[in-house]
């Protein structure tokens, strides 16, 4: 897999999705609470804002925010992240939150055998509003870029936001930049725009377009339509060969793939499963895994964490 | 004007409105701030809670929110409030804020020369979706009020909350409740829906059940089409003889009325015309003002307070 | 064991006992913190408050506040909780404390080796200061009320307060109203007052008239008098069938008790006795245990749940 | 008026007073707030600690205080205040605050119209229970002190602070210890234990023991007994030249008065009177005012940062 | 006066200076505060950032920080502030603060008669340490900026800051980069350095190359040597006319200057003089002033928000 | 090992080291916060707070700061800490910190993987600049002191520094106050002024004339030039034995240590090394320990709570 070259390369990485600001009660609950620390985050945008600040990669964010003091905000915490907001689209308020809002979401930290809880209000968004045609995505990639971000939250925010990551993906390509996509199912949006059928209908045509894709199990089955033999409902084994095995299946359907990132947790018992063990394997086109390190658990930044020390640096020291 | 018995009725006041979460950032701004304290309030609303805090009147708030954290938090703010929750109505949770949320309100403070700021995001909420027929007012009405409030604001919400208010003023009257109506024109809700020409429409409607009626100049203006003579398109002098004359042809047109309440703000300098000289004049039946008393700016909190202490006491005293 | 009818009934519980502010140093400790946060608690409250919030039980407290600010705080707090307050007695203020105070409790956490520290302040409360006669018990249980709840530590306030507790449970047995009482032994409480002795007797009077019985090892031996074999003073082991056995002469001798809850736990090692297993066993007509659950811990709150479950829900569904 | 030698004594002043715990809920209201910052204070203390972190004096408070973690929090907010803690009391905790308790001090700010309402919370202390022969005074004044302080608020805390405050009087004397008492007339205190009569028979008797005397107009009226001509009862208007001539009659009653500090205040408007303008005035020997120096308010601090300036410094210099 | 064309500049402005951590007590005081809010500030970065937050202008920050923990967060609040921080220079850590550090400001404010009473710890800082030679003006100014700002606390920092303005200011000449300097004397970091007459000299070597000069009575008089007739050494009075007469033996010595622009106090009372009445003077080339606006005081912020408004903007437009 | 009479000592122990500021970002990380909390602290320091709050003793510290507010704020949370500071040297401030500097200390807690982070800014500050003569240590122990203690930061501080403490040993064994030295070596102080050779010769030249020495095994071997045997440069084992030899040297060549206390940590797995096991072992005269106690870790102030425990109870009740 080969990068742009990072001299003439204005930014790193560009990201598309939404950014919400984060309402969180700290130790306290939503419900109960008297006030909310705020910060900014958002699937796709977390990408751009780690790789700037823990690797101090030159990120971008594609998005759009209305033009009041809300969005303004969002835009404060954004720039405190490093991440360029030259790409940021603002849209006009109408004093109300009717035509246009800004996305938020209420999340509290689980306790003992408490869940956390969350509370997304994102319904109406400006950035759920972009459509094909809204940004100047060959202004943006002839500026300089290596890789494109994007994924299913995106996807799933409406009816016209598909076709935006269309858009920017086919012109990504257009400019050799890598186009990475993370599935990142969330069946309370699809649920109101067709559920998991149009899930997957609208991932498998946007992973045709893919170069790197990210997913765990849920995402390759429910939200992509793969199986894996030998796996219940309740997710509570993973046979790694079985994992294996599908994910051959979805580089024979999907060729443009090159790498297939993903991370398997070992349950071992109820309270422990998902903080001592989790491996992060990687697909690439030897059909067997690149590497596959164990690790504790680090979610969703794992597989960037080595894919910035990877990709990114290999390509600079050409 | 005579009000239900106290002894026999288990309310005091019902009150018809939004309740929203209101988020505020101290000392700070809300485009710059990194928390928010919360608070619940509404026009309608505050009504309601502040006869109970601060009066100890029986007061009962009509009105409706999604069931997430977020809604669950403004139950447990209007719980501490006092008010009572019998006529909460509920509304299920898509997850998302697609179909319903819960209202909300950004508000800074101003400091020196620098106005106070705020952001409105009350789009979509289920309050705004109430209807004719979702609330079983006779058998609320039946239980035992003495007064019923609601207003401008909670007109404003959607097409279809003035038949609310219309069905609820209507069911009152039938039970003997005093009727009150607090204008308070807010051109940003009635923009997206017919502006002023509907406001006024509205207005009208609804002014024609009422028994007490509150207003500001713009009010009585903007929001239900009476002129003032010899007033300025900025409102810098408002003579009290042509206020008293229009309060007579507001009377004259509807003839329900009772008592008409407002304040009038007589502007000094740029800076201190509302912090020092604000006087409440109420007009009842004789033609003449009941009272008018010269006091420090409590806004809209006095005409309630004047009225907690004669109406409430007075009939309680029978 | 049958409730009275849910449809007919006013309130769910109604529970009687001491409402104290509690003052709490969040990480810090007591003795060197420059802040409390405040929440309101009491051993009796406290069931009304869950049932109330986590199983929307229509519940009530009976007791009694200085009005003062400190007094208006706990109602504050209390409001918050859901509790309805119809009962609640409001003593008049001396500005100073001497005749009638509210109760504090300032309490903080432990941290690894250092334990849980706190401070009762909570003499010559208002509370305390009850006598039978001063509530209309036959009023509030002809209102209609399912259950009466309260406790050991009411009964230990002062001279007065068995008599009060006594005086509800005739009234409530009259009424058909289930009764429970929480043993709750608190040796700092009683030693004033006439120590272990005094309890034992107090005790043993109210739980002649009680349908549920609440207690713990130490609750059944030091305040109610009864035996475990094998149970030595550092209760470090605490053998399921001696306990079966003594909670058989506990039914044997009072034959009013329909049910005995009490909460086994079993010390593994020094620092994760309480943390890892404890069963709830519920002691029933037929003389075996009517369900023994492992779970993690929970403490008090524990048999309440399973009430809440169990006993409102059966009910109410006849 | 001579002070003993600066380098030979071990204190320039010894307090004998109640320290609280102040609780102060910052800019919201004790009644509805959900924290609190704490302080500790107290009249006579006050005076110490300002004088040691104001004036770099030497300062030592003897007072008592419940060996619990809310007498330990009092202890922490005195070292950091500088002051001598030797002569502090601890009393033994009974673990719920029957037999004695520590001092509380709710306390909030007013807002505009609203008044600055507070709770005090001081029954039953430890402090209102020392009795004569508790303190070894003799051997205190023995170790070199300059002055000694207490006032009004300390002997109104029960039967018996009094004697505690005259034998510490007799002792300064005998050791030429400089003795000052701030009437600080507080009704709520007296009013259990005998009202305005009492005050007025325990002040005297103490007032004739005292070198320098502070009060204001009520403290010389209400609780001395004295009269100011030309006065009503709202203290609306204070002339000069009447309070002079009380204070005339004041020091010919009590010949061993050699300075009296007073701060008279000139009433404006309602919300200016004790914000623009007090004066200071204390009468020395010679009839006349020492000195009058209008001021910005500073309440009782005033005097005492006068004496520092002028008493200790000249006495240091000998 | 031109400006270089916003449309092919990357900048319109970049500033030359320290940026200090600011740690703010808050309402209480550093001396006996238990926690600080930080910001970020220096004279010169703060016109950058108030340009790129307030009117949107693109801005540049050239400036030195030790890459330790607190040099990150000084980067993290620059992030915040939008300015671009490309040219900002890491210095390496010796982990102790012997060799480069980076510059603290402890401030609080004043309260009522309590003047604001700070605390710089800047000395040793990497920024003080920059020397003629370290930055690649050419380079800088080649990529395109239309305004070069710094002033007279930078050039106080070491024996070497001035040289690298002078460095700076030349470059930018020879760019057509319009240069402005703020005198902004401050005695205490010329003290150490050879104070005023030394603080003199630098100022008039750098006032040489300058377009816009800005400053205060005191930075004319004291930091570059010039007399205000009938000014005495309070500044109590300030004559417009002599002022406007120095300024005009200013022009006439430097005539590279276009314009120089100050803020006039006029002292009214004690209290009240800099809260009520300043103007801004900004004298032009014709010799008389361009504009004077009476205003409210805003300080430093004010000639360039009248900058911001008249400089950018027209030349924008052309 | 014999102390000094306690009753005519007037401090139990004397510390002498400096005092730093620690600024603490909460649960958050110095890099990205936006507050700090303010505690004082300090190798040497910690001792003599310790001893006060947790045992009760009379300590002293001897240090010096710069008068300005940071030094003030420091003061004033020694005063809470209890200490004596009677000996406590006050610089004059410059205004800038060029000259003088009070020691600053960024802490921030590790959270699982991420290490605490830290970030010392104790450059040029007064009390590296204390040199031999500047403590009158003849009058200091002439007043009656038990216990001197002082360490390796205090030595690491500056040129002069070891000369100080050099001085203070020589007076203290005068006086028969018994001398204990920390060594906590930290590379970063060291750095700059000869590294670990100046460490060694400095620490060599001190111990000759201590009582009692700390050490962990880095500060023997590094610190000091002992050697353990078997020891791998990560420490990852420690054989008892070794060390124990090692120790038999230390004494050997030191013939004045009475005590050498030190902690052993036996490392489980990666991540348990120090939280589950460490034993303090105490070498006495006799050449063998004189305890060994396996204790959950309290780090470096194990050793001294078993000293106060020990050393200074048993010679009071002598």
């Amino acid at each position: 897999m080969k990068l742009n070259d990072a001299a003439s390369a204005r930014y790193d990485l560009a990201s598309l999705g939404e950014v919400m600001l984060r309402l969180d009660p700290g130790d306290g609950r939503v419900a109960t609470t008297r006030s909310f620390q705020v910060w900014e985050g958002g699937g796709e945008y977390n990408v751009a804002r780690g790789l700037r600040r823990c690797f101090g990669l030159r990120t971008l964010i594609v998005t759009a925010l209305v033009d009041n003091p809300v969005g303004r905000l969002v835009e404060d915490l954004m720039l405190q992240g490093g991440v360029d907001l030259s790409w940021l689209r603002w849209v006009a308020d109408d004093g109300v939150g009717r035509r246009a809002r800004n996305g938020l979401n209420f999340t509290e930290r689980g306790f003992g055998l408490r869940g956390a809880v969350g509370c997304s209000d994102r319904g109406h968004t400006a950035v759920s509003q972009l459509k094909a045609g809204d940004v100047d995505w060959e202004r943006l990639f002839a500026g300089g870029v290596r890789w494109f971000h994007t994924g299913g939250i995106f996807a799933a925010l409406s009816e016209t936001t598909p076709q935006v990551a269309r858009e920017a993906m086919e012109a990504a390509r257009r400019h050799g930049v890598v186009v990475s996509y993370d599935l990142n199912y969330r069946a309370s949006l699809w649920k109101g725009i067709g559920g998991p059928e149009k899930a997957r209908a609208v991932n498998r045509e946007l992973v045709s377009l893919v170069d790197v894709l990210f997913g765990n199990e849920e995402d390759f089955t429910v939200a992509l339509g793969f199986q894996v033999e030998g796996v219940d409902e309740h997710h509570s084994a993973l046979p790694a060969e079985s994992f294996q095995k599908m994910i051959g299946s979805v580089r024979a359907e999907f060729p443009s793939l090159q790498v297939v990132a993903t991370t398997l947790r070992v349950a071992r018992t109820a309270t422990r499963n998902d903080r001592t063990c989790q491996s992060l394997t990687v697909f690439g086109r030897s059909a067997s895994s690149l590497s596959s390190v164990r690790h504790p658990p680090m979610r969703r930044s794992l597989p960037w964490k080595r894919f910035a020390q990877v990709a990114f640096r290999s390509s600079r020291s050409r």
